[in-house]
């Protein structure tokens, strides 16, 4: 059927257009020019009479600033631009899904996203636990949903991936888009995930802390465990937006602790020479620095020998300690404080664009993909094609240059079996 | 000579690089395919010895969030990374370069610019009012600079483009590097310039204040004035932030005032319906509006007729009076409180960013260019080209297709003659 | 009745605790050592059985930052604490006790006032305009409403007394109590109102703004309006919170504008030292300098001669002009952007303050009078005595000898027949 | 000498001036009414002429906000108030008194503190690590300092003391004047301590986000600590301004962990009813329940089993798991993200005045004494009153009453023993 934002004089996106992938005349060099992702944007046809909609939202994994934007922006987008009046939310992720969910998915309409977003979280819990595809197939046709909106991670866009695959072995018409969340910022060809600017943004908060205390104490260093198990991405991106980072560590470049090029050493020059120091470590950097933690577990369930974090402060400690230098370490971890906020108005834009675009998706039959952005672009991203690896700072990129830059920490640390 | 970068391991550049300006199939099959912007990078060789150096550093204009970030980095980077010492930042604009300077230079290196990223405004200084270029060139070989760096917008850097062509038409070695400072984003060739995100962050502020007093009074209207003479991007992107907004009013897609398909008749139906609404107005709007203003300048030499903001809160008191709807009008104007913010993190790294490879592309010896955006690469664009238009909003692009999506304002009140 | 609250193992407020009046010792010798103040709490024993109450609560005037918290907590304390399960929000101030209400009442329990203290505003509306007492009570009494808590300003408070002692005349037990509205601080006898702690840290940003524009121009003024019709409560607090401000005009204190000693010559002579300067005014400030306005009033209906405001940055720019100095102003007037804000955590825990013992007060019978603070002590005060004058700054106080003393702004500039 | 400030119209304070104790009239009733604390402010005479000052400025202990503040006021106010212009600012705290100073002291003056309340932290360093007294004031002596501000907690203070008794005892005219710094609020005999309303804002930002963390789970529960070794003022306040504690845990009022009154228990009711739940500790709460810490501390140095806060997120998770409530525990310590911060206007305005009091009493000659605030007015506090206990939250006072009130928990968890 024609769409209703026909009527509207809304600029309707072409089915043949794309999204070009190479950016520079190396990469085009290098690949066809014709590769390219769908372009993003509503279609003059629908697939789904809106009135025949169904629609569900689930919500998956760890917070991140804007979740509850993109589940305002779709319930508006859904409500006001195409009049979809069916759109539920599951409560508690793919547990929703499960054979005994803990809540009733609850009634979505303007009335009750009002002002959602200016709170951080996610109105309709989230937990990690996945479910058999069948079994998430079963329930949502028991519920007659046919558009689900699933807005979640790595794990999250396989299980999408998964229900729409399990759908259509069914050949049952039922639209599975993705929202890829991840304040890593990891999934790849992808510019930009939602949340993560905001998360950068205070990270320096923590920064100007962890710079403060080391600067207000004799040979202090501060010490910021930022996110980032996979990627450095929010490290690396905190530390060009804060010039008072003078070591950034990153799971991608393994650095070397020990030894006239290590992290210890440059550490001690940087103490004797300016008398205060800032590191930042993304929580998965440092890996092969980590016993295999079986023995070393703290009892406490909370910190452990194999978190890099506390690992590094002892070290540190030690280090200094022998060398003669008396230090304090102030150790910051502000995870929860920077997940939990509501997005910023760069991520809150970001929100409300992604779930436009996959309303509109949606209403136009497509399926196992998510909206994403390339090159400043909106563009369809297949799954399969998202989740089939990870994104990572590359050691050679522009980025992590400007890093080296912008530190003056020296590329020789890096380890040389890395 | 060969760049010191080189031993630091650091990924230079090849000449040969360029970044693509085509992003879509669309815009490919229009244009070349070898179409592109040199990409911004360190070189191999260098241009200048960095012993010889002189660097200028003018910041000039209104002020935009970023402006000290710029100055710090700049500084920085000529010093720790190129080991330039000579760096003088010029006080209060192209009036530096005139007969009668206000002030002497500034000295600059780590110790002047230290924490300066905290501050907003401008330690250098600013002004409006150009000098001729002779004039500029002069004092400039008086002073041995033979590195400028202009930071400035559009009249900023048309004046850039002028020393840069006097010096070479005397065949002086004086390269001449633009960072283009608009806070309203209109510089074409460019993805996004300094300062915008944090001006939308904040005037995302002014609007919840709208919304805010415009709900806690019957018949409430909340109108804000946002900064944009020519282009509507702080409008359009803050109502892309902040869901709030019913009418967003931009220089680039007139509107028409009275009759059914008008503002008022819309914000008449808005509040009758829903009992309050929030309108925001870039200053440029509506100016067919206004009168010629000359007999109509308001003697407090600060509000005037021909000024948007206040033409509006006058209409839409006058219809709605003579509506019989008993309304409140709330108007803000946040011009200064927007425009002095430091830089938040997005922009902090841009300005770094930027700073780098302003940098680098002085050392190499490029001049008569600006760095910039594309594709979220950087780029060398040459300042002919930044300067021979002003950027604008589409009225059938995708960003105000959006607008348009996220407010329900009907794309009928555009004007038909607009 | 006994209180609920004794079997919770309630500290309960003992009926002959006073508040002393005195401070100091001039104080106590001028003044009778007994004198002094009800203290707030919760009694032994209540006046209303809690399944009996019908309360309801009305916001009237302008928005000031913690109403929402009032509300909510108001509404927590009679429902957790008490039982009380009869309670309705009146919409859009006292109009919703006259002839014509706009809006039904809303009915109020936990789940409508969850989040609530995040947003600004008035979630059940204000306005201006009174009605009779007689009017207001017969409504009052035919909703059964016998416990009313008003939280306004000095009209609201007055209109506050005006219903409690209607309801005494006609006998019935309806307990009126205020919790004082004003974010200028400025009613007597109250060492605080819950809005001012966050206007103040909001005007700070006004004037950090007014600082950063000012220094960033050559003989740049950045001149702030706050608010403070009869009292520079704000102004005052904002320049000692502030080090940046270099003249304080506020209503209690008339000003020279003209002659040697006049704000025109030392605000010249600041800029010829100093290059830039900073300039606060309240709004109630020099009203002796302005016409009566009648003929001067600015068609926009927006900014007026009579509006200190606009009129300063008018006579700077003029005298500045004629004294041969180029200069700038930067004009910034914040109103709704403060007054809109919510609270900070200081005026939230105020506002929880006030409304428990609001609560307190209500259920142990009290009537006409407000909740407030003495010397640290919460209290209660008599409408009466809270309404009969306005508090203003004293010129030869600590606070506005402070205040001269952080600007160095000379005494001699107050005017002789102020 | 007579003041400078006399001619300036300032308005002096007698010298018979005081401040009194009582507040309530039972506390009238059980103390003399003329007990009281001198009045602060400037004195008609001054005991150290200007010219002859030498003043040194000494920052001790943890980081608070308003530090930088003081050190800026107090150099301003002895620079333009009385004309010193012999200012210094000894480094790393009392060990720039010791025989091997790590850093010569700062010269202080309006440049050198320009700004300088934007940073948090002190520019001037801190450390712990007392010097003896004589030792002390030989270091003072041979820099011929004779007025010393010490801005630091209670043994700071003790130390203050101690050099000030040192100086009685050698007869020297060396003023000692304290600033009380402590983020804990438990100095007796002040109001108020600069640094702890920044502090409780900030924490509320943490208990937000527990709150959305724990919100966004089934059975989410958030912990958050908060500093308070021996008293519960920061984690009671930062309660009463944010409604959504549901537990609030302090040194002074023991609670029982384990039975059918204990914590655990009424935990895991409230997760049975709500599903979710915020625990606020203070540091110094609950030791009866940790072990000696001897053989327990964590060979990570960081996290210990005698840490309150970890210890509870473990013992939460067993006691949940055994219940059968499948849950998870958000534990967040925002320590350093707190103290670093910069004040708010709150405390901005309180540094200021601190430090013109300071000023004031010293150049008047007072001695051994600390500025502080009662009932409102600004004092002069005998070091000896100030340092011979500490201040705590009261079991059966008005503040733990309300916290009570806010959060529901039950009075009867308060340990029997305790």
């Amino acid at each position: 059927m024609p769409s209703p934002l026909r009527e509207s004089g809304a600029d309707l996106t072409p089915e043949d257009r794309y999204v070009l992938i190479p950016a520079n005349s190396a990469e085009l060099a290098a690949g066809s020019t014709g590769h390219g992702f769908e372009a993003a944007g509503p279609r003059e046809s629908l697939f789904f009479a809106p009135a025949e909609v169904r629609a569900g939202i689930v919500t998956c994994g760890g917070l991140c600033p804007g979740i509850n934007d993109v589940v305002r922006s779709l319930t508006l987008t859904l409500w006001h631009r195409y009049g979809v009046r069916q759109i539920r939310g599951y409560r508690y992720g793919y547990s929703a899904f499960g054979p005994a969910p803990a809540a009733e998915p609850m009634r979505l309409d303007p009335e009750a996203v009002h002002e959602l977003h200016t709170l951080g979280g996610t109105i309709l819990g989230s937990s990690r636990g996945p479910q058999p595809p069948s079994v998430m197939v079963d329930r949502l046709l028991r519920d007659q949903v046919n558009v689900l909106f699933a807005i979640g991670g790595d794990g999250t866009l396989r299980g999408a991936q998964a229900i729409a695959e399990e759908a259509q072995r069914r050949n049952v018409a039922l639209s599975v888009i993705g929202i890829p969340k991840t304040i890593d910022n990891d999934i790849p060809w992808l510019d930009r995930t939602f949340g993560f600017a905001t998360a950068v943004n205070e990270a320096t908060r923590s920064i100007v802390a962890a710079h403060t205390e080391a600067s207000g104490a004799w040979n202090g260093v501060g010490l910021v465990k930022l996110m980032g198990r996979h990627a450095g991405f929010i490290a690396a991106a905190a530390t060009l937006a804060n010039s008072q980072v003078n070591f950034c560590l990153v799971p991608e470049i393994p650095f070397d602790l020990e030894g006239p090029n290590g992290l210890l050493a440059h550490l001690e020059a940087r103490l004797r020479e300016r008398r205060h120091a800032v590191v930042v470590v993304a929580e998965g950097a440092g890996q092969h620095l980590l016993g295999d933690g079986k023995d070393e577990h703290d009892a406490s369930g909370d910190v452990q020998l194999d978190d890099i974090g506390p690992f590094l402060k002892k070290r540190f400690l030690e280090h200094l300690g022998a060398s003669g230098l008396s230090s304090t370490v102030k150790y910051i971890d502000p995870s929860y404080l920077i997940r939990s906020l509501p997005a910023n108005s760069f991520d809150s834009a970001l929100c409300l664009a992604l779930a436009q675009h996959a309303v509109h998706a949606a209403m136009a039959g497509r399926t196992n993909m998510l909206v994403g952005t390339w090159n400043g672009r909106f563009t369809h991203v297949p799954l399969a094609l998202a989740t089939e690896r990870t994104r990572s700072l590359e050691a050679g990129g522009v980025m992590w240059q400007r890093v080296l830059e912008a530190t003056g920490q020296p590329a020789s640390m890096r380890r040389a079996a890395g």
